[in-house]
Formats: C-alpha cells, structure tokens, sequence
C-alpha cells in the first residue's frame, strides 16, 4: 500500500475548519479489511485500536495535544516494544537496556502510553492521563523529559534525538570495543531512534545523518513515520526529494515498510534485520497515515490538536468500543504486555551474571568497566593536572590543552572532540587514537578503530554538541564528553547547548578563540553578544580563565560539576601568567586577585582581558588611584556564593566603584559593575593586539577612561548611580 | 585526472612540521606538463602562474591567512570572472548582475584578487595589500563584507553563504515571474555560489540545498571546489558519503569536472551548461588541489597558514618568475583583463535601455519595478495599518496577523515566510500565494508559482533566516523578507540573524510563543535566556509588544528600520488590551503607561506580562503603594533616546526603585530595574495559566513580593543598591 493521498486536502487551521474537505486516507471499511488482510492476530488487531482510542483519549480530556503522529506509529510500537526492544521496565535504567529515542518527541503520548502499558511502575494510569494537565509533579510533559523513568534523552526541539541517538550509539560501540571479549558480549545494545519528517529537514539531524552513516554504526536503526504530514500541510509542500537515495547516499541501509499502520510483522522483520546489521546504520521508511482512523487522518489538522469529540466517538463505534466509554483498556490488553516485566528481570539477572563472570576472568577490565558504569573517574584525576605552569605567556587554548590533555589520555571516561579544528584547540593528547570505523581508510593516513576516544566531526558543531548529549546521557558519568571548537561557533551548536543544560548533562565545551583578540577572522567570528547568552541560559557555567593557573581552575570546576555542562573559553593569543590567579577561585566564580585599602575604583578583569585590569591598575596607582582587581572568570559559579562573600569580593556595599573591562557586550555586568569598557557593536578584522587597540582595550586610554569616570561620578551623584559604557 | 593523494598526509600543524612527510598532489614536471596538455593558452597559463604566486605573496607579507584554497580554485575563478559572468565592475551595484557568493569566505583573497583585476575601482592594489595588515580601512578583512564593493553578501561562518545564494537566486525567480514580459527579460541574472567541504556538511547549508531542489531554482549554480582537505586533514576523515548521489537525490544536476585546477574550458562550459538549466539548479563538482605548485599542496597545512618562504622562491622558480621579485602582475595580465570594464557597462547601458523601453510599454509595473529598484515602499504604506483595534483579548501572534498581513497583502517588497508553522503563526493574508516551482503538485492541494509571496520553508529554521539574508541582500529595500516561528526556535536561527543585523540587512522576525505562556510544550520550547541574547547582539531590535496597539508599534519600527533585523516577540496566549498603550511609545523602547506623582515604585512590564504590572500596580495602590507602570518593549531602542528622556521615563535618579516583571534571565535588566521578578531556571510544562502560576507569576503573590522588596530595602541601605531577584 502506498499513501492513498489522492485528493485535495487542507492546510492546517488557518486555512480550513475542522474535518470540512478532509479526505481519509483510508475508507473505514477498507480500513477493516486492511487490519485482518495483514494477518493482525486479534489480540494485535484489539491491542492497536486500544492504543489509538487511548490517544484520541487523552488528547481529549483537555482538549489539545498532538494525537495524529501516535496513532499513526501504533503499529510501530508494538513491534518495537512487545517484540524487539530489550529492556526491563521494571530495571529502566539497566544498563545493557536498548535505548529509544523519540526524536519527534511532540508524539510523546505515543511513548507514554507504551511505558505504560509495558509495565514502568512510575506511569501509573493516573500519571498517563496528567499529560496537559495542570498537575505540576506530571510524568506526561508535552515532551518527553530525561528525568522520568524509561525516558533515555529530553527531545522536542527537533532533529536533536536523532543526533542524540547518534551519540548513544558511539557510546556503545566505544564500550563494545573497549570492554567485549569474544566470549564476553557484556555490551551488546541497539538504539532505536524514531523520527518524522523534521528531523529529515533539520539541519543538525542531516548532520548528524552523515555523520553516522561515515562511522558505520550498525548498531542504531531510525525508524521514519513517514505520514507525509507537517503543520503546513503534505511534505511535498516543501520537500521533495528522494529521501531513500539520499539516505543511501549517506551510507545507510534503507528498508521500507509500506503498510505501517498494520504490518506489525513486517515492521518486526524489518527492525530484527537492522538489529543484525554489521557494517551501517539501518533507515527503516515507513509509511503511515497520520490520525489513522479519525477524520482527520491523513491532513494536517490531525498533527497538533485533539480530534473533535464526535470524531472520537465514531472511531469509537468504528473499533467495535464503546462509544461513551474513555480510557478503556481491556485485560486482554493489560495480558498481551504482561510478559515484558519479567522478561526484562530476566534479561537483567542473566546479565549480571555475565558481567560478574567478566569482572571474575579480567579483573582489571572489570573494575575499571564498574567504575565507569558507576559514573566516577579515577580518585586521583586531580593529581593529573599540573600543579604549576611554566611562567611565560601562553595562549589560554594552549593551556587548556596543558591541563585537561594528560586527563584525557590517562582516563577513559573522556570522549574528546572537535568540530574540524584540530590544529586550533590543542585537544590531541600523545597517543590519541580516533574513533573511527576500523575498516575505513583515508587518504590523510589518519585511522581509527570504535575504542578511540577523539571524534573528528567534520565541520558539524550542532551534531557535535547534541551528539555529546547523547553520549552524557547513555549512563551518568560513563562518558564526560568534551567538544571543541572556535567560541562563535557555540552559536550554532547552542541549540544543542542548550539541552545539555536542560537535561543536566555533563558536557564541556573547549571553546577557544574568545574576545576580539582573535583577530583577523574578523567580525564574523569575534564573539560580541554570545556570552551574554550563556550567562544567562540556566544550569550552564561558562568560565573565562584569565591564565593557565585559573584554566587549570576552569577544567577542575567542569569536571566537578556532574549535572552541569561547562564552556571553558580560551585566548587565541598568549596571555602573561598572572600573579595571584588562583585555580580555587574560580570555582567560586570572583576573587579578588589585588586588594588596596581604601580603593578607589575596584577593576574586573575577565578572561582574556584579565591581565588588562592588572595593568590599568598598577598605571592608576602610578597616578594616585588605588584601584584593587577583581577575576571574575564564572557570573553563574559567583551568584551562587553566599552573600557575605559577594560583598567581600567587590566591596561596592562599601561605596568603591567597580568598572568592569571586557570586549563584549555589556548586558549583565550591570549587576557587578557601575561602568564598563566593553564592545556594544560588532568587530573588526584586525591583527589581535590592533582590534585591541581600534577598540580602545589598550592600557593608556583605559587607564585615562577609568581615571575621568572616577573624576566625572565625584562631581555627578545620578550618573554615580546609573551604568555607564566608557 | 582524480585526486592523487596516494600517500599519507598529516594531519595539520598540531601533528606535523610544515612540509615534512608532505606528498605533493602532482609532481612538479607534472603540473607543468598538466597545463599544457590541458590546452591552456599561453595566457591563461600566465594568469593561473601569476594568481597563484599573487596569493602566494599576500599571505607571505604578513605570514598569515589562507592560501591553499584561493590558489587550488584559480582556475574556476578565470572562468567565472572572465568568461562567464556578466558583471560590471565600474558599476558594481548594476541592478541585474549575476551574483557571486564565496560561501567559503576564508578564501576571500581569491574574490579579492579577482576583483582587483578585473577592475572593481576600490580594490587598488594597494588595498589587495591589505589583506592582514593592521590597517583600519583595509577593504581586504579576513572574510569578505558585503560594505565593500563587490561583495554581494558577508560570509565566514560557513554553510551561511550557500544559504543566501539560495535567496539571492529566490528573489531572481521572483522578479522575473513579477516582471518580466515575453519580450522583455528585465531580469536575467544567474547565482553563483562557490562552496568548500564545509557546506556540504554545516547543517544550514544542507537545509539550503534540499530546499533549492525542491524549489528547482534553475538561477543557481554551486561549485564546489572539491579539494578534499580540511583542517584535521583529509575530508574521508569525517565525510565518506557520496556527494553527487546526494545532491541528485535532493533535485539537483551534477556535473563533475576532474581537473579543475588546469581545465578552464571544461569549466567554463560545466557553467554555461548550468546558466542554460531550466528546471533544476546545478552543482558543478570540481577537484582540485589545495595549494597546487606549494610544498605543501594537497594537505591540510596549505589551508590556513602561509607557505614558507622557501617555498614560496620554489614556486616562483617552478613557474619561471624571478623568485626574489614578489606581487608581480605583467602587462599581459592587465591586458587579459582589460576588456571587462568596457563589457560590463556595455551590458549596463544595454540593460537600462531595456527598462526604459519596458517603463513605457508597461508602465504600471514599471513604475513598481523602478520603485522597488530604489528600495521603498508605496508612500502610504503605514495607512494600512489598522488605527485602531477591537478591544477584545487578543493573542499578540494574532495582533500581528492584523497589522501586517494587510502590508503582506498590498505591498510585494514583502517576502513572507514560515518553518511550518502557518497554524500558529498567523502570517497567512487573504489570497496569498505560495512562492513554488509552478509544476510542483502537492498532496494537499496547496500550489503556486515563482510570483508567490509566501515560503513554505519547511522544518528549516537557520536556513529560512539565512535565505531571508540573501533576499535582502539582493538589492537594498527591494525586498524585505519576513520569518516566522515560535521565538525558541529563533536559538535555531540566531547564527543567520547574527548575520543580518552584521550586514544590515533588513529582516523582520515575526517570533512567536515567547514567554513561559506559551504552556505545554514544557522548558524544550521556553525561551527563557534568549532575549538577553538578542539584546545584547549588535543592531537587531528584539522587539515584546504588550498588546496589538504596542503590536502595531512593533511592526511600524521595524519596517523603518531600513538597516536593523527586528525580532517581534509575540504571546500565544490572549492579552487584554491596556489602556494608554501607544504604538510611538513602542519606537522609544520604553515609555511611562501610568504615571503616578510622588511614587514609591515604578513596575517596569514587558510585552505578554505588561498587563501583569498594571494589574500589581493596581492592587500596589489599594494597599497604599503608589506605583508607576513603564512599558519597556525594546532595551535598544529605549538605549538610543536622550538621557533626559530615559530619567525621566524611569525616574530612578529620583530615588524611585524599579521593578521589572519578565519570567526571563534578568540578565541586562539590571541596567533599568533594582529588582526583578524573574525566572533563572528552566520553565515547565503546563498550561499557560498554570505555568505562570507555577513560577509566581500571578497578580496576588507578585503584589505581596514587591509590596515586601519595598519594606525591605527601607531598613536595609545596602540592599537597597544591589539588585534583587524577587
């Protein structure tokens, strides 16, 4: 069967009212016949129209929701979880489970209601019927969520789960070939990852799509609903191209499944073939009906609301229910799914039993896979950060590499890489080896093998961040991925970014080349606003390491910061080593680096910029001022401090005046700082030190600056109380 | 001749030394014998030598930049610049010029040389010497700006430039389908776009490219100098998949070319046969070889370093220069060049003559054509507005259905375009046409024509902004692109906005579903720190209307904001209409909606929560707190006023403290308020009601914060100065 889309149909809402000039994409009656010509057992045939009233249901109780896409995969579901997935519902978080990502995470219903139904304790019938409810402890939110049982990664931003799906199954080959034994299979799971049409479109899912198809993971299947139905209205309206060749094109194996609302068998044939896959990643294209089943099926207006209520009914009367009965779901339902707690209690005991027989014959493999299964590094990972730096300036990239390399070649747990800037971001470590597909042969005589731990992601910042997610999350702390790559780039990777922050995942970003003493590039790639951004996304830190004593501050304060994701943002340019900076000041966000009693004017360097506030300073001083300094490498890391210490470290409770010296824009340091010297317009392509200077970030005219603010506020008590740009 | 990399290369600076365990792509006697055989002429050959050691020399002078590319593409920019493209280098802005986009914009010496020789006025050869140097009016920056001559668009970060391409050659097809007679091509112009690896693996460019196939924009040709090498090193290292059968896939005509670094023929006719396409736009897959003639060709290290002296006295001597003499141009490469000056205004004159011929046989449209050609709109445009508005609730995205469809509908300098959300975002007027390939056929009855003005941009954010960009910049004013989605979605786009407001360009973003009431979909579609990014990034104006009267104040700025992006930032939920909202208060930023003589607190509202203040303002005042209430749409523009103005319209030199009300980051607003009622974690889903119940943001609870903020800081003074979040 191929879409039967014949005739016209409707553009959303705007454009049409409800079911007015709808055509189904099948007649009931054929679709009657459909479910028993494709050998649907009774059982199977009963357990999807449960499933599709069950959603027509519950987005009708409060009258939204996305019902279309849901009722369109049922017969997905049910492949997937009653005769596929290998998991424990009762053990969600074991951890050889396979994990599933609903990358169109909007048909989260689709998920909930098969958690549900297979037995996860914590989605009570109660819990599934909370979705859009106002009940605030809610396991249904509008999209899926990381933090609730059988959830693996929050999706709803579209193309990110299949990207994340991508990063847990680099996960797991990376484990598979760092811990299997040929008669010891103790990592042996499959991703699945479904997807509609979004994230066939979405840049970082296209992204990410290549990506997978070059590392050949065979071990991730996506599975595609292709209903050929957007907001808009068809596919077509906006995207025409051949899907299947272009997936091939990208070095994935295509299957199609042409009658996916009901071909659970071939559905399940399908998903086997791809879980025996060798050398891709399997694209399963299949095709349904959106809202199969209602009158809106195959239209838009089945996408994004709950179906009318005499619509539900007839489906009702269609399915041989009910018509006034909600939410029913019949104990041959409730039987048909029964078996999958205790298969999953099986599946976990036989391997435990595995992994102990493991830990017993390679003791050191063992303890070392424990370990990491129980998120933790090494207890000594500390002690393999210098304690001290060799006293000549270096460009805080460089340091960053001084630091964190030696972690990362001693500790596995680090996953390293970059977006196509090797040579810029000092993250090779000796002996680095890349992961890769071992049979892949370049031309640059690089290659790899799947247990390398540095990941060439071509020039993907998006994928690369959301993929880190995906390795973050296939268990805590089993993977710290750390990415990398020029800080303006985190703009197109803060999407991604941002869902890190979100889902409290430890990912941390080596972000060089901050502040206009990159340089040349020039203003399209000197960062004027973007850290104005992730100052203010929660649950992020970002940290701007003055020297290499306070990068070294930066990676310890990342690398403590289990739920946190960090970016670590660096110089191009060398910087002096600081006397004073203080790695355990920065995780306090502020310190102050030179005290002076009865100051003046309290000066905050930031970053790269730092060692500027050192020397305006000491100029000040030469005029008669006393100025102290104040680092100020983490606004996040600072607010969390107790108020005593905020006070204490920039003392303007005790009326000294604070001016602030960044090259950004200003926005936030309000809070800190009674002026700045900062950028409110876009930069320059200039050497670094002659984008300093057309700026005005030399030491002479700051100094002269600062001195005329301190002149101009003894004389003006409003402009003493206002922000002022120098 | 495919690409000879036979040997192992390394893998950029961090892992080598220059040159060392370097393989060269050809051996010199080979090169050498390459350009004859390929039947160059004597000249040619002489022009490719002397670019080549041009580049060579310019990146020497000041030992950086990026040589290898701009030297490997020599040969296709001879065949661009001199035989194919129909350009007027003494009037540069020749309305109907083909366009030429260097998506892979740290080549910009290859535009840049060309431009000098084939005559652009500003590029003297003193300017082309600029390239790195510390001069603050080089028009040689480190990628090419669209302020300088002959540079249609800014480009750097990649994947960007093949995306303006793309609109550049929309806002072609449209003009045409628009004006254009049978006798009368007025607009002919072909987009050329010239990419490196990089966008064919950026997110943004691959939504671009699936979109141009579905659009069959015949008016564009992409060449991709395939060279094969990045910055860590060889593409296979990242990318294995198979280009041409992905491009194909996507609806685009291939045509390889196998010596693209000698066989300027074969090019140029690869690019008359892709001007000639009328159904499908091309993609010329070109090899060649990064730094041919260096030590270093066909390795990473050729990308971004200059070569090393030796090498470069090497190569001048292989090509029969005199290797101490450097940026040495013959008279026999002036003379090649000469004719185009003379060319290009032949094709002005004869051009002009056809517009005017047009003017009087059409000269309705020809007036609009001309009109537009100047870049404005009809003199009564603002006259569509509606004065006045219904005063019923009213969602702000509906507000703005209403004040700018009727301009969408009456005045085509208006390209109106959605990433699949027409249901929510209210940008449909009455009778709007698709902007479509007029053969496509749709499953949904939807279809249109090159006239259209409405783009269904499919699942594609960044690249809708960035397309947006190129329509823009396709003359100044002619069009003014318009986007629409909801505001989180604008995280997905913000690296092309970054590039419009960098550019000037004028884009109007019509973002929906900001703030925590847009409900369900939960914290994945809450913009909660994205305002302060769009605050603080340089000439964009982020724009929250309170109700539809502040809507159409909005709509009003940011359509005379000829040289400034705008964000219009809109609720999904319904908003009471205020009294006293003004829409040329809007164009202030910010301006006093209830003033209050002798006040003990000014609430500062913002867009969808301004009707919070009035409401705690009221119930402030049964209390006895006498309150003023500030609308506060836009920091930017309330930023440029007189300071009088802003004293006065905050009135905190007079002691009155300021709070704000906004479940945003508050960072910014530190600036403008004491305190805040804020948000600094993520949202949650819930009903919209429900959510701003969830984080305090209901009338009651915020009345008693503030009445409490207000006691406090009268017994503590040093509170008093620090800002709160309440």
């Amino acid at each position: 069967m191929t879409v039967a889309l014949n005739e016209p149909q409707t553009n959303g809402r705007s454009e049409t009212e409800y079911g007015k000039n709808v055509v189904n994409g099948l007649k009931k009656e054929e679709e009657i016949e459909k479910s028993s010509v494709q050998k649907l057992s009774p059982e199977q045939d009963h357990v999807l129209k449960t499933f599709r009233l069950l959603i027509a249901d519950l987005c009708g109780q409060f009258n939204g929701g996305h019902p279309g896409g849901a009722i369109g995969m049922a017969a997905i579901g049910v492949a997937l979880w009653k005769y596929v997935m290998r998991y424990a519902p009762h053990t969600p978080d074991y951890f050889n489970r396979d994990r599933f990502v609903l990358s169109n995470g909007h048909t989260c219903l689709f998920q909930y209601t098969f958690l549900h139904l297979t037995g996860y304790k914590a989605m009570t019938f109660d819990q599934l019927k909370s979705y859009h409810s106002d009940r605030v402890d809610a396991l249904c939110p509008g999209h899926p969520e990381i933090e609730h049982e059988g959830i693996e990664v929050t999706t709803g931003p579209l193309g990110q789960g299949i990207a994340n799906a991508v990063g847990l199954a680099i996960a797991t080959k990376n484990l598979q070939a760092t811990y299997n034994k040929p008669d010891f299979d103790i990592v042996s799971n499959h991703t699945w990852c479904m997807i509609g049409d979004a994230c066939l479109q979405e840049g970082v899912g296209l992204e990410a799509i290549s990506f997978a198809g070059h590392l050949k993971l065979s071990n991730l299947t996506v599975i595609y609903d292709n209903n050929q139905i957007t907001c808009d209205g068809s596919v077509d309206l906006t995207n025409t191209e051949d899907v299947n060749a272009k997936m091939r094109a990208c070095g994935w194996e295509v299957i199609d499944i042409e009658d996916g609302c009901f071909d659970i068998e071939g559905i399940v044939q399908a998903l086997n073939k791809a879980r025996e896959s060798t050398d891709k990643p399997t694209f399963i294209n299949v095709r349904t009906i959106i809202g199969i089943g209602s009158a809106v099926a195959g239209n838009a207006v089945a996408h994004g609301a709950a179906f009318a209520k005499d619509d539900v009914k007839n489906m009702k009367e269609l399915y041989s229910f009910k018509p006034e009965e909600s939410f029913f779901v019949s104990d041959a339902v409730r039987e048909f799914f029964s078996d999958i707690p205790p298969r999953g209690e099986e599946l976990v005991k036989s391997w435990e039993k595995k992994v102990q027989e493991y830990e017993a014959q390679y003791p050191e493999l063992g303890t070392e896979f424990r370990r990491r299964m129980e998120g933790r590094l090494p207890e000594n990972w500390k002690d393999l950060i210098p304690s001290t730096f060799p006293n000549k300036p270096t460009a805080t990239r460089a340091s960053s590499g001084l630091v964190f390399n030696p972690l990362a070649q001693e500790i596995n747990n680090f996953m390293v890489g970059t977006a196509d800037l090797s040579p810029s971001v000092n993250m090779i470590w000796k002996g680095k080896v890349d992961f890769q597909n071992p049979d892949l042969k370049t031309t640059c005589g690089i290659v790899g093998n799947y247990s390398g731990r540095y990941i060439h992601y071509g020039i993907r910042e998006h994928a690369m961040a959301a993929i880190s997610n995906g390795l973050a999350a296939f268990a805590p702390g089993t993977f710290v991925p750390t990415t990398s790559s020029f800080f303006m780039f985190y703009l197109y990777a803060a999407p991604a970014v941002r869902m890190g922050a979100l889902q409290q995942l430890q990912v941390i970003h080596a972000a060089t080349h901050d502040s206009i003493g990159m340089g040349e590039d020039g203003p399209t790639h000197q960062p004027i606003e973007l850290a104005a951004l992730y100052r203010a996304m929660p649950n992020i830190l970002y940290i701007r390491p003055g020297d290499s004593e306070e990068t070294a501050g930066a990676w310890i304060t990342a690398i403590e910061a289990k739920k946190t994701p960090s970016i670590i943002s660096t110089s191009r340019h060398t910087l002096p080593q600081l006397t004073g900076t203080r790695r355990d000041g920065v995780a306090k966000g502020a310190y102050v680096l030179q005290e002076v009693e009865d100051a003046d004017v309290t000066l905050i360097g930031v970053g790269a910029e730092l060692c500027f506030a050192v020397d305006v300073a000491e100029q000040l001083q030469a005029k008669g001022v006393k100025a102290r300094v104040v680092s100020f490498p983490c606004q996040r890391l600072f607010e969390a401090q107790p108020l005593e210490y905020k006070r204490d470290t920039l003392r303007r409770h005790r009326g000294i005046p604070a001016v602030v010296i960044e090259p950004y824009a200003p926005n936030g340091w309000e809070r800190y700082a009674d002026a700045a010297i900062c950028l409110t317009r876009f930069g320059h392509s200039l050497p670094g030190k002659a984008a300093y200077k057309y700026f005005g970030f030399e030491v002479g005219p700051m100094t002269v600056k600062v001195g005329e603010y301190l002149e101009k506020i003894k004389a003006d008590s409003i402009l003493r109380r206002e922000f002022v740009e120098l």
